[in-house]
């Protein structure tokens, strides 16, 4: 039901998905009257593989996280996580709001065990390919711990789902040098380096594109304004090559001489191509779209979905983290006793989500 | 002495803004050799309006600024903000080290009264012009103290400078609601909306292009990523452009036959056209200029320099922070004590200059 388009955006794609993956079996959740609008006679062909999940409440993308999970325990939103947790279903896939997403994923499903904090991670286009960079808005501030955390849980997206083997990790920092940025980052680097992640040291934020590293590492506050920023220069960029191309006949007889060029550009860089951010510490695979994806955005995001539960990520990261913090902790173990993570350097936000 | 390219690049520089500029007078400051060298005859024709001072030692881009403070007395870099704090010079300009620059600067030209610590500030293309945006490196962590006082700095900035009547400031968060983000944006966010600035409230890193805000205040940190992030994906795209416009004989032909559009957005974008970040909140001007400048993008941060000395920038900043802290203690007086800034939200960082 969410995002700016609702079902006129997300039942087309799911139908699209169900035509593509054979051996996809999708749950929509929904009120009734718009979902099988939206349906219309298509459903009947698919059989058993679609299903349609009727509720009679929705989370409104502008509603408080808090208000969503005490008095719409019959939403769309909630009702899907609901599917997760009863294994009803393999994964939850929701261009809805990101907060009371993130609030009601963590209240329904759990975090992974050792994990602190669910963290949003995303693929960015890069000039080597993909940098998958987290947390993007789920936690404002950050111990060492969460950042470390992050790592395991970006490098367990880059080897799984991108197929990166020893994917470089490296965290987002002011400067390359160690002597750089606060205590947190300087403890997560101390953690990182006694782990066996392939961990490449600080990265800037230029180095989200260089290819410097696979997976960056960073507070939610820091990756969310570094990716909406991203956003707001390619959107403005955009709009100006448009206007260029428009500004008068002749410019317009230049766009259409130089079209290939513009079309694989727009190819190269095209957003909806990686749609799909997960909300990544949770025990299930929950995806979330761009609000305003289309029938190809929102897509991609089901394929996110759908790869994560084959892969079993969540699964993947409970054993990961499992086997790094061991790693650690035998190298420095008076810093970070198993039982109780060492929290002294940051105050926890209050409500950091985003 | 300083940037990728030292005299090389700063001397001519130097003498087109001495001819642009009939009432300029410049003290280059330098080694002997490589400075006269880059002069070569040319100085004779400005008279007393190119001195050269001439020093011993150069602060190297990857030193230490503690080290550059210590060792190198007779640096370029100190012996230039000397200039400033004797009075002999009214603005010190340099492509050189960013935290040896920041830190020296800071030890001979003290902080304004009332400011805890300077600020780097930089315009930033926008859709509707310019966003000044602060602080992009000095400090990792700040306090809401410290964002007032840079909204103070960036609202002298942008009112000065550009000319802006009653600048539009936003606080850079992870939502523009007003419960979004931890205890320092909250903070000075309510100290922001009780001073006489035009706070115009939380804004996301998008709106550094939408145009929503002139000045955009945050932490040295986030901004200093921000900005990185912002040139890492113009240099991709710049590179991308580049690479599908001379793939193939049809493709270069594509782009002849759309030059005129593409030199509009070169011109549009050009960076070079912004460059030189001025340090705010210091007892004098000083600016610094990309350590990659070439000799037009440092003309134009010896501009930067050149307009802050004649609006003197520095006292204008002293009197409008005494203004609003007045009007601000007015109005919430027991939160605000004049004599001792209230520091409890945040852990200053010990080493946080960039």
């Amino acid at each position: 039901m969410g995002g700016d388009h609702g079902p006129s955006v997300t039942v087309p794609a799911v139908l699209d998905a169900l035509r593509r993956h054979a051996d996809l079996h999708i749950v929509l959740v929904g009120l009734s009257e718009p979902t099988r609008a939206a349906l219309g006679r298509s459903s009947a062909s698919f059989g058993s593989r679609l299903l349609l999940r009727e509720v009679t409440q929705v989370v409104s993308m502008d509603e408080r996280p808090q208000d969503a999970l005490r008095k719409k325990k019959d939403s769309s939103m909630r009702v899907a996580l609901d599917l997760v947790k009863s294994g009803e279903a393999d994964a939850c896939v929701s261009a809805g709001n990101t907060g009371a997403l993130m609030a009601t994923g963590r209240f329904v499903l759990k975090t992974i065990d050792g994990i602190d904090r669910p963290a949003i991670i995303s693929r960015i286009r890069a000039r080597h390919g993909y940098t998958h960079m987290l947390d993007l808005g789920a936690n404002a501030q950050c111990s060492a711990q969460h950042l470390f955390q992050f790592a395991v849980m970006g490098a367990v997206v880059a080897g799984d789902m991108a197929g990166i083997a020893q994917p470089r990790i490296g965290i987002l920092n002011i400067g390359e040098e160690e002597t750089k940025g606060d205590g947190v980052v300087q403890e997560a680097a101390r953690l990182l380096s006694a782990s066996q992640l392939n961990y490449v040291g600080f990265v800037e934020g230029n180095d989200i594109f260089s290819g410097e590293a696979d997976v960056v590492v960073t507070d939610g506050f820091t990756g969310n304004v570094a990716l909406k920023a991203i956003e707001g220069l390619a959107n403005m960029l955009v709009g100006a090559i448009k206007e260029q191309y428009t500004a008068n006949p002749l410019r317009y007889l230049g766009a259409i001489a130089s079209w290939p060029a513009l079309r694989s550009l727009r190819r190269e860089f095209d957003p909806r191509t990686y749609n799909g951010a997960s909300m990544v510490g949770l025990n299930g695979v929950v995806v979330k779209s761009h609000g305003s994806a289309d029938v190809l955005s929102f897509g991609n995001a089901i394929g996110v979905g759908l790869a994560e539960a084959q892969k079993g990520v969540p699964t993947r990261i409970g054993q990961m983290l499992r086997e790094q913090l061991a790693h650690v902790s035998e190298h420095i173990s008076p810093l970070l006793p198993a039982s109780e993570p060492h929290t002294t350097e940051v105050t926890h936000a209050a409500g950091g989500s985003c």
